[in-house]
């Protein structure tokens, strides 16, 4: 049995175990997850094909529909246009649709994909490539400038959408033509002479040649991932050279500097995450995700860096990051303004694949806190109580006029935070040969194999309402493995109980190891102690200072104007007082909180006045951040203003 | 003698008296803005022409040199480009030379002028058409997108320009080629038959035709600026039958609405600012400037609408306005983000042009206050200590990443902030037929005209380190008129000396009214009695809840982190404790300002804690906000946490 024991960060296990999710197929989630599979099963999949089709895309794929042409303008001094992005749009809403099937079959929701991945096929030329842009609008420009355009990133979404098909109905035919399309960039890319030691502008598609290469069984597609790790940065510069070769000059590049894109040297040079948020959470997820598949630790102090870099300087609380609209990214070190925070939803969503990723090569609760908090406020925000409006930014404060979409015409966001929670079952666990790990508290049930032998795992709670997880665990015989359960950072204690008796178990790196042999009938009974709690900024965010955020197990609380009187930052929460659990009438299962708080006042209304307010009592109702504006619009605030 | 009464606003005297600016060269200014003028005079002046010529500007107007083409690219959606408006930046940078020749002669920059004057000479065509882009860069074009390309505009400041230069030099060559192009502006536009009922798309020249009408006495000058206030936001829309002609959609106006260039509606029929912050003031200052020389109370409704809509909901504390840099204008009211406030150094200025044209209607101290409070925070921070750097966008709050300039793609702020504190003389006093109303308060002697006679002003003062003024009144005989001084609406109090006996005067619209017949040798002595203050926001002004500006006299005040060692944000000013005064080892004549105060620390270093900081005493030293990011680059802060 191999108990892992504490390992200093970047140190190697040989060999190194390998943690891996489970498929969709395999795991059944009820729960406080359960009600948003199922809106996303009977709503958001069906929407996020509506708005493909009404912009236009399927005329854009299918080779026997009249060509559309130019459809959404180009932008970016004439550089780029999102419509060069519609195959990443469907290949994330074929996922998503795939893992509504997976959760109740639609045959008219099926015959809309298969038609897609119809025309898919119909499209696909003898040499495998695959990207409708360039086949249709723009043809004999392909590989011609992987910087901007995003031909590769195209690649790697529709590659996860075709597996994530496969996984959810068992047909293979998508999977095929993009196993062709893989083996066609195999063909272009990689180390030997002849072929570009190119890599894509935007990352994606690393970690889908991941999942390709686990679900085929094929190595080759992941060596080509860990080719685009490797060469990424390299001097002289590609993108560069790509540049010259159009005829333009590398010093026009729209964003200015290839940090933006993390080219700017190579990954494991790189300590800071800058430029593009989103960009570089896919790009360390990649990056882990190669750590894993090869064992490789010379990918660890980039990797450990950039995590702390991140979570320690730049994280939002709600497991945002990202504040600029700018650079759609990073700026400096806690600059963290709230009610201008980009906090974009496809950024939480890519930090809770790096997050997975990081866990993939050992647990480690630095990884599965960050990814819960990400999950449970800044991902889930992003969809709209009804599943049919979506958030592109995530401010932790609103005057009262930032609203969710129906649409945008970067339509990034939907089907990601769609597919993400559509699938978040395959997040609540790692499977390494002998180790099962548990991440995230839900009720389910999941099919796995560790060890050997089939393994038949649950879990009923009603986390994040209280901290109390039964375990079920039914292995087909007994079974010798390490389960091991994560303890996050803000229980203030547990009890973990086995077949009745307290397990008297210290966590290392956060999670509690049980190592043993394992009876169909063990009893496992975990209590996380959950009480609200006030957090308090480093002194370096200027935005949060003489403010104070409430936290409850995993769950950020905020305050809305429909439940308040007076301008939100007027009131200041007093700070020996203690928050009290309550009720919101349109969620009656949710927990909300109320704290006794002093609200500001003037007699007059001119703007400027030299006389300080008034005070009076009053409360303060909050409730999760993820519910916030799916009642009357108005204000809303996070980081509330605390008496000092 | 006629003495002003109170009058509601919009109520007519017939006849409305109007009040005129000096002309440059009837003051001479010493005091606080002394070296400022000198500074111009010898460093900014010659900066800015350095800079058109840097830019290539010249090589667009000289039709003798070879054609430079598109230098600068096309942004917004290939619209548009800053190099449309170079004549403004050159009738702006000769406006600034004007003056700096007026304050010392420099054969040099006369000479450098007089080329530049030559130049646009000879690329004058015969019809008096003069805009350099269109003779040069796009012929045959001219009238077909006044909405979008600095038509009009540029031809105002040309006019401004020639204006200021045969003021200060006496030369009227470019006067007479500008009058020139006026009339060829006033053959196309106007209300007759066979003319187009077009107006500027960026209001401005407007109030340059008013400056011309004054100075040549041409009624059909100021009959062409009302033409246009007149006109502008008639139905159907001018600029969209404009986009028509064009085969444009009026709907793809790259800034979406009308709004943004306040061509929305008829201008009687607007009640609040709205769109780009510098083309709304410069629109009502024009406005303000036909209703003055017009006598028109139609226009007074609007304008003082507009001005209550901005200065009581819309108005950043250090004078500026228009908070999003998107719009670079307005949003929502209330809203005033420090960080990023955007708070174009262009719209102070213009903010100050449209305070002093609605005291050209009547001395108020609603304007005289607001205009005061402009030029002492917001414009007078957009330069430089040295005169060389330039700020085109005034926060109230800097993370340490934001300074000034050496120059600007779009480079309307440098010369539009030098022209200003050039010419700053300009703004102290408003002359009607029989009153003098001094609006501003720094050492200076003017000669000017009242009741017909001539009248020798001068003020005696240390302003605004105190607030005793003394005034020299020497007329040329005794002089039947009303000399009037604003109180400011900071002052606790006051007291009025003249010939050594206290005056008992109630202030009327803030404006005390000494209507008397004047002696040479009359001794008039006021006192301001300026305490620091601190100043509270509205409640609804989200960012400034539980903070604290410090204002004394006209100067705001600002933490910088050059004084400080801890973070701004974490700095408590205590409530009940004096604020006192200091000096600042930079400049050892203005004065500094200390307060007691708290301030907040932490002994980890966690991005996120559920311990509250700890408090300790400290000392805060404020500077007054127009010297900000003149010293070492840092943090910078003007509303202060408050203890609560």
């Amino acid at each position: 049995m191999n108990t892992l024991s504490s390992t200093k960060a970047g140190e190697a296990l040989q060999p190194k175990a390998k943690f891996r999710p489970l498929a969709v197929n395999q795991i059944e989630v009820s729960g406080f997850f359960g009600p948003k599979l199922d809106v996303i099963a009977t709503t958001t999949a069906k929407i996020l094909f509506d708005r493909c089709i009404e912009a236009r895309m399927l005329e854009q794929v299918d080779p026997d529909l009249p060509n559309p042409g130019i459809v959404i303008p180009f932008q970016h001094n004439n550089t780029v246009t999102t419509q060069m992005f519609w195959d990443s749009d469907f290949g994330k809403s074929i996922e998503t649709a795939a893992y509504a099937l997976n959760r109740q079959r639609d045959a008219e929701l099926e015959a809309r994909v298969d038609a897609v991945i119809d025309a898919y096929g119909r499209l696909q030329t003898e040499d495998g490539y695959l990207n409708s842009w360039y086949l249709r609008i723009e043809p004999g420009k392909r590989w011609t400038n992987l910087r901007d355009r995003h031909e590769l990133y195209n690649a790697g979404h529709l590659i996860e959408g075709a597996i994530a098909y496969y996984h959810a109905t068992g047909k293979r035919k998508f999977l095929d033509i993009l196993s062709r399309y893989a083996d066609c960039i195999d063909a272009t890319f990689g180390p030997e002479a002849g072929k570009k030691r190119g890599y894509p502008g935007h990352p994606e598609l690393e970690l889908a040649l991941i999942k390709l290469g686990r679900v085929t069984g094929e190595q080759r597609y992941l060596d080509l991932a860990k080719f685009f790790v490797d060469v990424r940065g390299e001097a002289p510069s590609y993108f560069d050279e790509e540049a010259n070769a159009r005829g333009e000059k590398p010093e026009d590049f729209h964003f200015s500097t290839l940090e933006y894109c993390q080219a700017h040297k190579p990954v494991r040079e790189q300590r800071e995450v800058v430029g593009h948020a989103v960009r570089a959470a896919y790009l360390y997820a990649g990056m882990a995700d190669v750590a894993t598949e090869f064992s490789d630790t010379s990918l660890d102090p980039a990797l450990n860096a950039l995590w702390s870099h991140l979570t320690e300087r730049n994280l939002y609380v709600t497991g945002g990051f990202g504040p600029s609209k700018d650079n759609e990214g990073l700026t400096f070190d806690y600059d963290l303004p709230n009610d201008s925070a980009y906090a974009e939803t496809c950024a939480a969503v890519a930090l809770v694949f790096w997050a997975s990723r990081m866990l993939g090569r050992e647990p480690d609760a630095r990884y599965g806190d960050v990814m819960e908090r990400a999950i449970y406020n800044n991902v889930l925000s992003g969809l709209s109580d009804d599943g049919s409006h979506f958030f592109y930014d995530n401010p932790l404060e609103s005057h009262g006029y930032h609203h969710r979409w129906r649409w945008h015409r970067c339509p990034c966001c939907p089907p990601n935070v769609s597919r993400l929670l559509a699938s978040i079952g395959t997040y609540f666990y790692g499977v390494s040969e002998d180790e099962v790990a548990v991440h995230l508290y839900c009720s389910n049930k999941a099919d796995l194999r560790v060890a050997g032998r089939k393994l038949s795992l649950g879990q009923t709670t009603n986390y994040p309402a209280d901290g109390r997880i039964a375990f079920q665990i039914d292995p087909e015989e007994a079974c010798p493995f390490t389960l091991s359960l994560r303890i996050p950072d803000w229980a203030d204690g547990y009890s973990l109980k086995l077949n009745g008796e307290t397990v008297d178990a210290k966590p290392e790196k956060g999670y509690i190891r049980l190592a043993r042999t394992w009876q169909a009938g063990d009893q496992l009974t975990l209590d996380l102690d959950m009480q609200p709690h006030k957090l308090y900024a480093n002194t370096q965010v200027a935005h949060d200072q003489g403010r104070t955020a409430i936290l409850r197990g995993p769950i950020v609380y905020c305050i809305e104007g429909v439940d308040h009187d007076a301008p939100l930052n007027t009131y200041l929460v007093k700070d020996a007082v203690p928050i009290t659990p309550s009720t919101i009438e349109a969620w009656p299962d949710t927990v909300a909180l109320e704290v006794e708080a002093l609200v500001e006042y003037r007699k007059d209304d001119a703007l400027y006045n030299t006389e300080p307010p008034l005070r009076k009592p009053a409360t303060l109702k909050a409730i999760p951040y993820y519910l916030w504006d799916n009642r009357e619009p108005g204000e809303m605030l996070v980081w509330l203003r605390r008496e000092v």
